[in-house]
């Protein structure tokens, strides 16, 4: 895939967040990694998505965060996503939203735990949040830093197999091999989130699923022997 | 209903299950039974509904379970909806959702009381939630063992009267005389899971309704004294 | 309005319902009255709204119940609608949903407390719900016991300046001056409705609002003082 | 901008609330003030959506309240949004709703505190709730008196880092620097209102933001040293 394709690539990504209803306003924003690594192509800060097309993408260099190609300025969030993918071998897209539910998780604190098959389809486990960020890593570098938390939070948990996080009182981000698996992993982030929801205030004890139903269900659809789809 | 037209009545009973709002991303699957009981067309595994067409439906015999017609992998519930044809009787379409609701409820494990006629015009009673599966029944033939806790959930229930059902800590399925009513059916679920959840929040206490309201609800709409509709 | 033009509207009105997410599958019904009140026309039962056109609507004899003209069956609820309009003088239009946030309230047994202007606007006090049907009020004449627990429940209550009711273990009825207003007043319900969730779920002891707030609300929009409108 | 893009502008302000989903039937109003601040365009009462054209909005003098261009009764909300651009310097769009998770707080009389980046992105703090009021200012001028209780609960509070306001028991007022944005406005505290429902629910205890990341994000938007969007 070459940066043109890319920033299609990129383009319709963000175009499939509104298909999808996760975004209000333009709260969301998806980006993209080149094969080689080396550059990733973002949504442009605060443009409509009704006026958004390719070429506003903006590619941004994994090694230095500096803008390589285009005229508009990259998404805000930029320090956060190109921190992901220096830290996360496999991981080729990233997606930030504030999708209502997940992020009534992020600002309640709550990991969301794997309360059913929807869940372990996609998520190895409970869905981690981040520590808030100190008064010092806000003023210095903050998107940057909400990388850091991330990556933190991310210690001993396989990212491909997690794709997904709730940043502390701030909303979710998730990722994939790329900028569509991104969108399809915050997606069932959102309905994750809205099931769980709904489970708890039906039982406040749920318990999780079995480690065993878990693993099952992870496994038909990613892995050496996953069964699921036409692959 | 020859299989051409089979396969169409089920591509286009997948397609509904979209425009009632029921499915994420392919999280569903409809499949539809002949006449004679042989075979059903099911929706192949993991292929997007934007891209579905009746030709895509695959063809799989009711006693082998092998596929018999069709290029495509057929839905990985395959194993689940041959089951359900083979146990029960007047049974002609079965459709998986994850559908946010009813799933809320398989997810906490509650049965779905009939709290009211939306309930009653669909479902005789409480919608029943199976038991777990066990370590060996999902490491085993997991699919299939879906449909085995099913079956043992609705010894002494009549699947026609109760075309529906919560696989604990994962979802619902519906069923009814062909895929249409099978989708109809897991529609009302959905409906009847919401309204419920409502209800238990403004009053965890609700009974539910009355044994001749229920009766009374019930053959409106079924039975030979049925007078809800055009026939 | 001869009875075409009332077919007709009674078929727009029934169609509005669908535009406001009123309806799931064929639950829901409106009818309306001749500037006589001698005919109501009313939609067929069990037609699905897509194939919905103004010659299906029935015409009913509002003193005998009977059909005057039509090819099809008038809805399972025509004695209800016929209850509702020799009681209520002043109604030309009842609107019968099975809307998910007014059934909750109507499932759990509880009226809707004016918590609010959106409220006052349309609804001169609390929500009234009905008593249970008995065992023989089911089994004798549900349809039209239904009216009868509902006129009862009316009893000094004015249905002009309250056009809507939960029916207890089943769902709302809303009526107006003519089948589009009966719509409105049902939209205006569910919408209340669901306010009254969240805002029970925020505060449980609410209290309704002061009684002049209510004075004032409903006498903008309604009687001789009405400043709301173009009129 | 003369008098005729005005109204051009707040018309479209007006069907933007729609494709927001923000109002039912005619519940809502958005007006905007003209460049020197004498006279703002609004919405016409009760017109329904649908038909709603730029040469239907009406022109009111700021200084008067007396209509001074246009064939139709304006909103009935007039002088509420008269007060409010007398009383808050920089504010040059108001939008009144009743949009469903903002009312409940508004009925619930409940300040929606600050619980993420999503509310700091567009409030500076918690969205503050008016008294109720009295019988003697509802029966005087009722919608004057509307605005006087916000412009008294505003004492000490910044209108343009606070653009938006709960009235108890009635429903949420915003407003902006223009008509489009108080309806941007209008949206983010709808959008924030909801995720506020469900983390209390998932957290009755959740602390609100530390005042640093309200300072930061906040300010990562507005102010002399925003860097969000392309200016």
């Amino acid at each position: 895939m070459n940066t043109t394709q890319l920033k299609q690539a990129v383009c319709q990504a963000n175009l499939d967040l509104v298909a999808h209803g996760l975004v209000t306003l333009t709260w969301g924003n998806v980006s993209g990694l080149s094969d080689d690594r080396q550059v990733f192509a973002i949504k442009p800060s605060g443009v409509p998505y009704a006026d958004l097309r390719p070429e506003h993408c903006v590619l941004v260099s994994v090694e230095t965060g500096q803008v390589v190609e285009g005229d508009l300025k990259p998404s805000s969030d930029t320090a956060t996503h190109r921190l992901l993918y220096q830290a996360f071998a496999g991981v080729g897209g990233v997606t930030h939203t504030h999708s209502a539910k997940a992020t009534a998780f992020a600002q309640a604190r709550r990991e969301i735990p794997c309360y059913g098959t929807t869940h372990a389809d996609h998520f190895f486990g409970s869905i981690p949040v981040t520590r808030p960020l100190t008064e010092e890593e806000i003023n210095a570098d903050y998107e940057g830093n909400t990388g850091h938390v991330i990556i933190e939070r991310f210690s001993g948990i396989d990212p491909v197999a997690m794709p997904g996080v709730l940043v502390g009182s701030h909303a979710p981000f998730a990722w994939g091999k790329d900028a569509a698996q991104s969108v399809k992993n915050a997606v069932a982030l959102e309905a994750v989130a809205a099931m769980a929801i709904d489970t708890l205030a039906l039982n406040p004890g749920t318990p999780p699923v079995d480690d065993f139903l878990l693993q099952k269900h992870y496994s038909r659809k990613h892995g050496p022997n996953a069964y699921y789809g036409q692959k």
